[in-house]
């Protein structure tokens, strides 16, 4: 078994602000918490699919608190692929584990019973992930449906709509929406970049009630995966900022600093 | 005449290990300090030559109190053609003024007696800028060193190597060698994005004394001005990170955060 992780009560109540309450409230949308970690120049890693180690072990806590106050936990396939993670909580005295959400538009990941998040599984640690995939049900070979079905997982099929550069991607007021009609009220959306990225922009930024940055004190150098939305322009065609925070909130933690705040006055 | 400014003796007090010395000790070198302001996502302004404002009033009579405590500051060209900067201290108890370094390669900057820089100059609320040049004497026009010269700037020649990118640089050991040949122990490095990433680099962090950066809490997007340095690798040709900050202090300041940190242990 995996070690376990305490949150210092002084901590958790400075981030209480921003997280879902305690009780779920019958709503439209789930609680959407976007969060992560970058360096000084906006970097997740140092480059596509390498592990980099960021913030401090405070950070690492604060992950797995925020974790255990979510019913569900997102992230792209790519990090999925790139980490092989555990997507379960670790925080010591938790009572239940979030939902972990994995988004694989064209079925990149091919889930087997080696995979670190089934063994977590088996132990009780942790839930089999949903994978959210474009894919329709008779395009998925069985033997990934019956691994995923033995574990408590499955798979969610939600239309895609293909995207300027021919990428698959997802509508995320679709994805919410069918998150919550899986009983989901609130989603802690962790990465990867291209996630991020896509939820900082406008367009759905009234879908996220709260966002918890960690930043690093370092500097990773060009090439990295990088944090930073795509250009808006005003209808003169004049750049504006992409997104900016309300209600913000800073807080020394270690060498790092966590950023709270709001993209929308919901 | 324009207004004063006033900095809190507390934020004043929080700053003040990350300061030169009240008095300028003898030293090999001038005490350096790299500050700026960024969004997020690292940007320095929305594209080159637009002027973007991002941080609070806080974050500006910061600046101009840093600038108080330093000899001279330091701007690319870049930033002079863009923004027309007055280059000068307003804070309102500050008994000097700093000498402006213009770091100009090429001599791209025409300066003109209506700049407004030589209008503070004129009213005495300021110095008349030190030019950096990789341009010999007889290069430059006539007219331009006798505006200069009258209101008590100068051209310094420094000798220029050509970069990867057939840009002239200059070696940064240099050009602070020069300044404090000029007299001026302490320099404030302002800005822009080249020659911040260029003293990001590991080659020019023993030059540093104390970076202070400014963070505003919003996502500029891409095509911005960006601080980033360049790639570093070990010599596997793993990516590592480019620079870290050690002894670092994180201050809230209105809906900024000011980062204070060293890049190496002098």
């Amino acid at each position: 078994m995996s070690e376990k992780l305490t949150f210092s009560a002084s901590a958790a109540a400075s981030l209480e602000p921003h997280l879902p309450p305690g009780e779920a409230q019958p709503s439209k949308q789930p609680f959407v918490t976007l969060t992560f970690a970058t360096s000084l120049d906006s970097s997740l890693s140092l480059a596509p699919g390498v592990r980099t180690h960021l913030s401090g072990p405070g950070s690492k806590a604060m992950t797995h608190y925020l974790r255990s106050r979510h019913a569900a936990i997102l992230v792209g396939v790519s990090t999925v692929l790139a980490d092989n993670p555990g997507l379960n909580c670790r925080i010591a005295d938790s009572t239940s584990q979030p939902r972990p959400i994995v988004i694989d538009p064209h079925l990149r990941w091919k889930p087997r019973s080696t995979d670190k998040v089934f063994d977590i599984c088996r132990s009780g640690d942790g839930l089999a992930p949903f994978i959210v995939t474009g894919l329709s049900k008779d395009h998925i070979p069985k033997e990934q449906q019956e691994l995923l079905q033995h574990h408590g997982g499955k798979y969610i099929h939600i239309p895609s709509t293909k995207s300027d550069n021919d990428r698959m991607r997802f509508d995320w007021d679709i994805v919410f929406q069918v998150l919550l009609a899986e009983g989901l009220t609130s989603v802690m959306v962790e990465g990867g970049g291209q996630i991020i990225n896509s939820l900082l922009h406008p367009t759905y930024h009234k879908l996220i009630d709260s966002v918890i940055v960690t930043i690093a004190p370092t500097w990773l150098g060009k090439g990295g995966v990088v944090v930073s939305p795509d250009r808006v322009c005003d209808a003169q065609g004049t750049p504006q900022a992409a997104a900016r925070l309300s209600q913000v909130s800073w807080h020394p933690f270690g060498e790092d600093v966590v950023l709270c705040g709001k993209l929308h006055s919901r």
